[in-house]
């Protein structure tokens, strides 16, 4: 499919959604919207499958499907991203969204997307018949990994598919479990769990695992999150206790020392990280820290990252990599 | 305001929602509909304000409304509730409903309260424009108090209600925040944090927070579910992290020793979690376990449930009580 993905003034570093799905996802990226950036390449800015960057759904020549490729704080729709998507319906594309603002819900765009026989698919809108864990996630036949992270955005969903990558390169029947928009936009299927019902926060990470556990030697769940985050911690929590993971993989960027977005809140020490999540885990199923998987993205020179990458396996007591640097292969033996 | 409260087959062991309404609520009960039970009065098996206990809606004599006053797990309709519904619609009864199921989805149930000029109040329905925690709760002017438990049911609401009523005794401006469907039942007003989004969980208790913290000089938060609950953990993390509590008081039942309904999950020591959630709230803001809350429903003798509570205190490390046997006075001056 023929996709345009919009990530007005934050490709690449804040477009996540958009990253995830180029690196992973099966689709076709015809353009990058991002007025900043319009005029430049992809290339001139990240490591992708190239493509050009523009202003605006009026420069983007034939395409499928506009996909918005970011997700702020809180999951809006910002105003100034109306235009494309009434472009785009206008011109017969369907839109793809991860936002908590649902385009079904928007007047306008139900009114165009009729009018023009295309579809609006909000990726975050639960599907199913979900309910409450009942605490057997751990009864599939699958080994469960599940990568937990010290912040949001620092990497877990990178972590959890190039740590698929790896173990299918490496002979293993190995599955993914998507818990979030981009994850879910990527594989094609998943709920997202940060958009259920608080009550059913494990329940649906568990419905998940019980459809494909007995499918696969090892199933990676991607985590949300963090265990200390003072907004969606209850998320990471959930998914922790309705996995009933037997091994974490521990997610940090390098050089993050704040929660992303609420500066005023500290990371505690990696050590102290480890010790949370296990001592959380442990009276639902337990579950050690058995790798960490560290973002050098902003550090520039390679060694410096091998180096970054060494200090925190220091820190973990255990194996690490940059699984985009260095690849995830490095602490495969560790996972497995 | 009379109405009839729905507890069949679970009066009152297993009807926290109609045993919690009418110790605290400001309804005049005229009838408890329990099959098993009927022919029965309230006071032959708890003592509250006595009422006739009946079969069906068709014994009950006049009152305004229906309260479903059972939930089971997982919070879905019996459908051998039905026909007493239906009567009291027919009869002209509003129907007030914590259950996940909402009647106003009801088909018949809408049809019927159109015809009869009634209301369903859906209590567990998320009222307002609810949105993602700010981390801002500890601003408040009041000194925050949340019940914890060691598992679901085992009366933290309880413990809340006697705390607000013993501070308000002791000349303390205290308020209550009601989380889940019988404390808003009882007070009036609040956001059934089980109900929301996943991840508004902390948002909603903040949001909340935020409305009534600078009137007064204490809020006691009503605690949801345990943080070791397979099922319900996310809503008691997104609790603890949203309300940024200063103290904490553990709750739990004598007795206990596995998860209510879980019953592979056994409980971990009372230690360990003051340990567990002092170290999970710390990251967010700073709490400590002050007191603890001993259901002792089920001990019959006087004296075996005061040892009972002081060996609880022995391994809290921390004054306790039985709040409705002996008072939360006992503990109060820990708590404050």
């Amino acid at each position: 499919m023929k996709v345009a993905i919009l990530a007005h003034e934050l490709f690449p570093d804040g477009a996540k959604t958009a990253v995830g799905v180029m690196r992973y996802g099966e689709y076709d990226v015809v353009a990058v919207l991002d007025r900043e950036n319009a005029g430049d390449r992809v290339r001139d800015h990240i490591d992708l499958p190239d493509a050009p960057i523009v202003a605006s759904m009026d420069e983007v020549e034939s395409c499928d499907a506009l996909l918005i490729g970011i997700a702020p704080i809180g999951g809006g729709f910002e105003d100034s991203w109306r235009e494309d998507v009434r472009t785009a319906l206008s011109r017969g594309c369907d839109v793809i969204s991860g936002l908590h603002y649902f385009l079904t819900e928007d007047e306008e765009f139900v009114r165009l997307a009729e009018e023009n026989g295309c579809e609006l698919w909000d990726v975050r809108e639960p599907h199913g018949e979900l309910g409450v864990s009942d605490g057997v996630a751990a009864e599939v036949d699958a080994e469960i990994v599940l990568t937990v992270g010290t912040d949001c955005s620092v990497g877990k969903m990178t972590a959890t598919l190039e740590l698929v990558e790896a173990a299918k390169e490496a002979g293993v029947d190995a599955g993914f479990i998507p818990t979030g928009q981009t994850g879910i936009m990527i594989d094609g299927w998943g709920n997202p769990i940060d958009r259920v019902i608080s009550d059913f926060t494990a329940g649906a990470v568990e419905e998940m695992i019980l459809e494909r556990g007995d499918d696969h030697d090892v199933l990676f769940v991607e985590g949300q999150g963090s265990i200390v985050h003072p907004a969606y911690s209850a998320v990471t929590c959930g998914i922790l206790h309705g996995a009933m993971a037997d091994r974490l993989v521990l997610c940090h960027e390098d050089g993050r020392e704040a929660i992303h977005g609420y500066e005023s809140f500290s990371l505690p020490s990696i050590p102290s990280y480890t010790k949370l999540y296990e001592e959380l885990a442990r009276p639902v199923h337990e579950a050690e820290v058995v790798a960490g998987m560290l973002n050098t993205r902003y550090v520039e020179d390679e060694s410096d990252a091998r180096e970054a990458v060494d200090s925190y396996a220091e820190e973990l007591g255990a194996p690490a990599t940059d699984p985009v640097r260095f690849g995830a292969e490095e602490v495969l033996e560790a996972v497995l």
